[in-house]
């Protein structure tokens, strides 16, 4: 199991690097694969990580770890490498991996390395450069395989083993027209199954599942997990093929979306942080925070208006975290249930209406439950009839709003295209918050008459 | 767009159902892709369902539509179909769809239908219910392609278009000793560049990934996606070669298990519930509110122990809100962010002190800064020294003790081995909650000597 193995590599090499083991040390890291070592790199100390590295002999190797290694490992990495090392390692990569590294860079250097690349490889970069970041074009690969529709199945044959010899995944043959539009597409496969001479015209499929070069990137992640393929073509505004998305780039694109909504539902940032310092993942979290704690202030400054009250029937105050986690509680199932079904494609924002409804009714339903119950033991504890009216229709009518705007937040966000993840966790709670305690106290004090 | 694309097959179909288009219908449904289907199924009747099903010509169509509905609508759908039928159409179904697809169905059904189906197809799809559901035995496929080391390439091609062409994803040619252990691996796409005379041993990879039948399926999926490949083998314990895990079936892993995870985290159980009634959801949602009404009632309690400083100091309720917030908000976030580092293996188990010891000194240095705010709010409001020193207290310990918890319990739960995403949500926020209110309550009736 990996993470054994992990375990193993990252034990050995600590103890061979006290022992200055160094020829033992070369010999892991050249067998070791990138994936593996960009694990172990995040175990060590920036000066371990930068004497490893530099045992790394094959350049291609080097290029796997820039793109495994996190964003923070590699600008420490690279600080002080020289200019032409990194532009050498860069060669070796694929223009989409290359494409990302460089986006990230500070303008200066991006453009240092940029003008030292050879000029095929720079211009397929600044290529991709051009697309969003987080669309089909950002995200694309330009290395595929194009063919003419009267081309036969041994022609592709022999090309595939000269001219592309350095395509990422060469398991689909697009046909292109003359004009380099997309007409058809065929799998390796078939290729090798069908009588050499037969042109790819008489038996690629034409039902070419495309997308556009502005596509967002979830989205393109969403059709190729819907249709079980390994690459989509990506075309241009005039359905010329321009690049392919593999199924590799979109593990990755649908584990970190996941990730970021996780996150942001919880109001800790986009991006993981427990890999960076104390005072970073501080500064990251610190933001979050302070829409609980103004809404914290608000209801602070709302139960201080009923403040005659609680202390005629100081007992009130005992209620206020039932009412409150009630209704926070249910709200972020509803906010979570929608963020979630919006982003896999079984919700969709233009049924808000039913959505919302089904939810306010969960939450009456849940609420008179609840309500109920909580009621009783406001009875049984104080026997008064109002008192446990009043917590009964508190709870009610929390867990009922809370459903509501812990739906409606996350749909009508979606609908007006701004991402449904940042509406919920801290803002929904906090709104929540506030109206629960509110609806309590309006509620509890006209019923006992205070 | 297939958002788009799915609006416009669902408004038409409507449509045409409404006018009873018989013929038009048909032809959509014939030529629509599966996929497309079964997210145009959800919006319909179960009526409708039946009626479009039927019209399905191809039993390979029919199949794929199997696999892709949602499991209510497929138990649904097949309630009053023929069992003939239904044997017909998993016969042309991948042996892991139906082994999953049979996996759910009532005991006595399941073996109505595997006592029918032809003889190699329900012996494979036996072989693979030996599996638990969630490990690489239960994912697998039993298609592949395994050959022995000293066929050449040009055997190998031959055999690919005679034996295997039924072979789901023939990416990767597997090689085989004469026990049927697995000793290498090649490619289709070497396959076809090197000399068709080459022997297979020649040209192999000897570093072959693989997993044992009974790993994780979570696990199996980080495999998939950290080493880039489209399909891992599954051996048995003697290393045999018995299927492959291919790269769909882990995106669909992926989302699923980041779907659990976050459901499971908001306390909304585990599987998606909006597609489900009204009363189903209510069901499933209703028992994880009990660990926040529990909570509620014995913060209820311990309040209600503060009666008679309430009486004195009404406006320590006022407090009540902001402290449970802060709390609860900061230990969602190092909840969340432990149970995504363990998911994606960012976080390894046996890190848990310097994890839990990073979270608390970010709960510390949020909690002076939050404490010394809201405590100034306090001091502005009321002008009593003390008041304002117990809340600034009361938010440093509740902040600091949530991330304490909101870390330690999930890293503790991984520890020993149970899921820890449904250690964080309600379960955490609830203790946090307890905590919360207790400390300030005594640290308040302390300092103010009430």
């Amino acid at each position: 199991m990996p993470t054994d193995r992990n375990r193993i590599l990252v034990d050995s090499v600590k103890r061979l690097l006290r022992r200055g083991a160094t020829s033992h040390l070369s010999k892991i890291v050249n067998k070791a694969h990138a994936a593996d070592l960009s694990v172990l790199f995040r175990s060590l100390s920036l000066a371990e990580q930068r004497k490893l590295f530099n045992m790394i002999a094959d350049v291609v190797q080097k290029g796997i770890l820039f793109s495994e290694l996190d964003e923070d490992t590699f600008q420490d990495l690279i600080e002080d490498m020289r200019i032409e090392d990194i532009v050498h390692i860069l060669e070796s990569m694929p223009a989409d991996d290359v494409a990302d590294i460089i986006g990230r860079l500070p303008e200066e250097r991006s453009k240092t390395i940029l003008e030292k690349m050879q000029k095929a490889e720079s211009e397929e970069v600044e290529g991709l450069l051009r697309y969003d970041d987080d669309t089909a074009g950002g995200i694309m690969v330009p290395d595929f395989i194009a063919l003419k529709e009267d081309a036969t199945a041994g022609q592709a044959i022999a090309s595939l083993q000269k001219e592309h010899s350095d395509v990422e995944m060469p398991f689909y043959l697009y046909v292109v027209d003359e004009y380099g539009k997309l007409v058809g597409v065929s799998s390796l496969r078939q290729l090798v199954v069908v009588p050499p001479g037969t042109q790819l015209k008489d038996f690629m499929a034409t039902d070419v599942v495309s997308v556009q070069t502005d596509m967002d990137q979830e989205e393109v992640a969403r059709i190729v997990a819907r249709y079980d393929i390994l690459a989509v073509p990506v075309v241009d505004g005039t359905n010329r093929l321009v690049g392919i998305v593999t199924v590799d780039d979109v593990i990755d694109i649908i584990r970190k979306e996941a990730t970021e909504d996780i996150l942001k539902m919880a109001g800790a940032g986009e991006e993981f942080v427990e890999t960076k310092s104390i005072l970073k993942s501080t500064r990251i979290r610190l933001p979050w925070l302070f829409a609980s704690c103004i809404g914290g202030i608000v209801a602070f400054f709302i139960i201080g208006k009923f403040e005659d009250s609680l202390l005629k029937f100081a007992y009130l105050a005992a209620f206020i975290p039932v009412i409150m986690g009630m209704g926070g509680n249910i709200g972020t199932q509803s906010s979570t249930i929608v963020v979630r079904g919006l982003a896999t494609g079984r919700l969709s924002a233009r049924d808000i209406w039913p959505v919302v409804l089904k939810e306010l009714s969960i939450g009456v339903i849940l609420g008179l439950v609840y309500g109920l119950l909580i009621g009783s033991v406001a009875q049984f504890r104080y026997s008064m009839l109002m008192l446990a009216l009043a917590v009964t229709l508190a709870v009610i009518s929390s867990m009922s709003i809370a459903a509501l705007v812990g739906s409606l937040v996350p749909m009508g966000f979606a609908r007006v295209n701004i991402d449904p993840a940042v509406a919920t966790g801290p803002l929904v709670t906090t709104a929540i918050d506030i109206i629960s305690v509110s609806f309590y106290f309006l509620i509890a004090t006209t019923l006992l008459g205070i």
